[in-house]
C-alpha cells in the first residue's frame, strides 16, 4: 500500500456519493455526456480568492496565471474575481481578452516571445514583461513601427530562489528575465525610448508549502525591487511579486499558511523603502487558485488481477492528467488524492492500482492505493485536477478523445 | 558541457547546411511556412524497413506500431511498406484504415478498451488483442449482438521482461494482457464461443539497445507461445513477438545489432516446437522504424546570457518535444542529438543551453551542449524526433500553436 494525498476539505458526500458543486459525479457525467471529465467548481475558486484577499494586505492585487487552467468558461468567471491575469503566449492573451479582462490588466511573460507576439501585445495595450536586452530592442522597434507607446515591464532574474520550490525560477543562471544587475540599465533604456514603463516582474519559484520560504522570498523581492528603483531613479508603478503558493498534493503535505504569509507581507510593505512608496504590488497565482477546484472523473473499464495484484483500468489516463501519473516535473512518483466517487469516504477494503487506458506502463494514476472495492462501471475521482491537467497533458497521445470539461458552482 | 546523443548517420550537409531528404532546413521551413516544424524523411524509414527485412528470417512479418507516429501522410507511405499495423485506440484504428491498411492486417491492443472500441474493431474485422477475462466476455457479447465472428487474439503478460528495457511491459504484476497461466483457458473460451482465434500477442518491453536481451526475450516468447499452444491443443495462427528494438538517443549509446537479432531469431524459429510449426510470426516496431527519420526544427528567438551562461531561446519547446526535455519516462535528463542546421558539422565553439519558449524551467531541449556560435534567427535541429514527438507532447500547454509537420523523401 502506498499513501495518497489528502482530499481537499471542499468535497463532501451525500448518501455516500461524492458531491462537486452540490451534484453527484454521475449527475455531472450525465450532464457532460461522457467520461473522462474534468469538473471545476467555481465555488472553490471563489473561496480561495476570498481567503487570499482576507490574508493579503490592502491594495495588493491578485493576478491569475492563466497557464494553470485556460478553460474559457473558467476564465470568464475568473475575470470578475481577480485584478489581472498573466499570460505566456499570444494564444493565452487572446483567451484572456475574450474572457473579458481589460488589456490594461494583462501582462505577458515568457522567455521566447516572437515578433508577432510582441506586436499583438503592444497593439492590444497589454503589458510586456521583457526578458532580455534583445527583446527590449525588438519591442521598441515594433512599437515605433506601429506607432504605439508600448506598456513595458522588466522581468528580473532574482539572485535568490524560492526555498522548497517545485520549480526554481530564480537563483543563478536562468533563461527567465534579466539578471538583476542588468535591470536598471534596461529600465533606463525603456524610459529613455519613451515607453510606458510599468514596473518589475520578479518570480522566484512555484509550488512551495513553506510559509517561511515565501515570506523570505517576498522580503527579498521587495528589497531587490527597491534597489533597482534606487538605481533607476524612478519608482516602478507596479511590482509583480510572483507567486509560489503550493497546494498539498501528497501524503504528509500540509496546506500553506497564507494568513501568516499575508501578515508578513503587510509588515514588509509597511516598512518598504521610500523608492517603492507609490508602487502597487501584485501576487500572481495559478495553481493555488484553481488546483483544488478541479476533479478528474474517469470510469473503470476493467478490473483485473495479475500475479495477485488488482488493477482498475480506467477510460482516462496520462493523456489528460500527465502530472498525476508522475511524469511531469516530478522525480519520484507519488499518488495524488484519489477516491471512488460512488462510495466516497467509505472505508478502504483493498489495495488496487488505478491505471489509464494507454498502452504504456507510464500510465498509472494511482499506485497501490487503498480504496473500497470497485468494479467496472464505477467512477474514480482524482483530485487536484484544476491546474496543469487537461491543458498540460499530451491529449493526442494514442488517439483517444480529448477529456470533457465542465464548470459548476 | 554535457554530451549530446549521436546524430543519425542518415543526415549529411551541403555547403554546411543540414540536409533532410536532400533539402536544407530553411527550404523545408519555407515550404511548410513556419517553425517549429517536424520533418520526417521516408527514405530513412524505407532504409530501416529494408534493413529489418534483410535481417529477419523469411516469413516474419513486420508490423508498425502506429502510436510512435500517427501523422497521416507517414501512415499512407508506411501502409505500402509493412505487413500490418498495431493500434491502441479506436482513433488510431480509424487513422490506420484511412491510410489504406486492410482491416485484416490490423491488430488493436490496449488495457482499457471501451465497448464502443471493441464494437468498432469487430465490425471492421480488425483483430483484437484481448487483455483480460472481462474484455473477452465483453467482446464475445458484442460480436453476438452485432452478428459478427470476431477476430480475437490473446495478449499474454509474459513471466519475464526485456532486460535493459526503457519500458517494462512484462515480468510480475502488470496491467497488460493476461498472466501466462490464465492464457490457455481464455483461448479455449474464445474458440469454444466460435470466435476466429488469431493467436497470441506477447510484448516484453521496449527501447533496448542490447541484442542479447532481445534474443533472450524472443526465445522466451517463442517457448511461452509453444507452451500455451500445447495447453490449448490448437496451434496459434499468428504470434506477435513484440518489439523492443531501441535507437541510440544518448551519448555512449550504440545502435542495436539487428543482424544478430535476426540471425538468432532465424535459428530459434528453425528449431521451434511442433506446436508452432504452422504459426506465422510478426515483429511489432514503432520507434525503431521512424524515430531516426524525424528532425524537429526550431528557430532561435533570443540569445541571452545569465550569470555567464548562454541561453538560446527557441520558438519550440516541450509542448512539441516532451521526451527531448527529459520529462517523459526518463529519470535522469540527458541531451538528445542536437545541431545548428545552418552550420551542420561545424566545430563547436561554445557551450549553450537550448531552452524552449515555455515559461517553465522544465522546458530545456539541450542542456549545456556544445554548438557553433548561434544567433537569433538561426535554426536548431533536434534529432530522434520521428517517434513520440508531436503526438506525445502537451501541445496545448501555454497556448502556443501546434507544430507543423512535413513528410519528405
Amino acid at each position: 500500500m502506498k499513501p495518497s494525498g489528502p482530499i481537499p476539505p471542499d468535497y463532501q458526500a451525500r448518501d455516500g456519493q461524492l458531491l462537486i458543486g452540490g451534484e453527484t459525479a454521475e449527475a455531472l457525467i450525465a450532464r457532460a455526456g461522457d467520461t473522462p471529465l474534468f469538473v471545476y467548481d467555481m465555488a472553490v475558486v471563489r473561496d480561495r480568492v476570498a481567503r487570499l484577499r482576507a490574508a493579503l494586505p490592502d491594495g495588493v492585487a491578485v493576478h491569475y496565471a492563466l497557464k494553470a487552467n485556460p478553460y474559457p468558461p473558467l476564465l470568464a468567471a475568473m475575470a470578475g474575481l481577480v485584478d489581472g491575469m498573466d499570460v505566456a503566449s499570444a494564444g493565452e492573451m487572446a483567451l484572456a481578452l475574450e474572457s473579458g479582462v481589460a488589456a490594461g490588466a494583462l501582462s505577458f511573460a515568457g522567455p521566447g516571445k516572437r515578433d508577432r507576439e510582441l506586436e499583438a501585445a503592444i497593439a492590444a495595450g497589454v503589458t510586456l514583461n521583457l526578458e532580455s536586452d534583445g527583446e527590449v530592442e525588438r519591442a521598441l522597434a515594433i512599437a515605433e513601427r506601429i506607432g504605439r507607446v508600448p506598456r513595458l515591464a522588466v522581468r528580473v532574474n532574482p539572485p535568490f530562489d524560492l526555498r522548497g520550490s517545485g520549480m526554481r525560477m530564480g537563483g543563478g543562471a536562468k533563461p527567465f528575465g534579466v539578471d538583476a544587475d542588468r535591470a536598471p540599465a534596461l529600465v533606463k533604456r525603456l524610459i529613455g525610448a519613451g515607453a510606458d514603463w510599468r514596473g518589475l516582474h520578479i518570480y522566484a519559484g512555484s509550488q512551495t508549502l513553506d510559509a517561511d520560504a515565501i515570506i523570505e522570498a517576498q522580503a527579498a523581492t521587495v528589497a531587490l525591487a527597491a534597489g533597482i528603483a534606487d538605481a533607476v531613479g524612478v519608482p516602478p508603478p507596479t511590482v509583480n511579486l510572483g507567486g509560489g503558493f503550493g497546494i498539498p498534493y501528497f501524503s504528509g503535505d500540509a496546506p500553506l499558511d497564507i494568513a501568516r504569509v499575508g501578515a508578513a507581507l503587510g509588515d514588509c510593505l509597511s516598512r518598504r523603502p521610500s523608492a517603492l512608496r507609490d508602487t502597487g504590488f501584485a501576487i500572481e497565482l495559478g495553481r493555488w487558485l484553481v488546483g483544488e477546484a478541479g476533479v478528474y472523473l474517469t470510469r473503470i473499464v476493467d478490473r483485473k488481477t495479475s500475479h495477485g495484484e488488482t488493477f482498475l483500468v480506467v477510460d482516462g489516463g496520462l493523456h489528460h492528467q500527465l502530472a498525476a501519473s508522475g511524469n511531469f516535473g516530478t522525480v519520484v512518483r507519488r499518488n495524488y488524492p484519489i477516491a471512488l466517487a460512488g462510495r466516497f469516504f467509505a472505508p478502504a477494503d483493498e489495495e488496487a492500482s488505478v491505471v489509464g487506458c494507454l498502452c504504456t506502463p507510464l500510465d498509472r494514476l494511482g499506485d497501490k492505493v487503498a480504496l473500497p472495492h470497485a468494479e467496472a462501471g464505477d467512477v474514480i475521482a482524482i483530485f487536484m485536477a484544476g491546474a496543469y491537467g487537461a491543458s498540460a497533458s499530451p491529449a493526442a497521445f494514442l488517439g483517444h478523445p480529448a477529456a470533457l470539461e465542465l464548470l459548476v458552482g
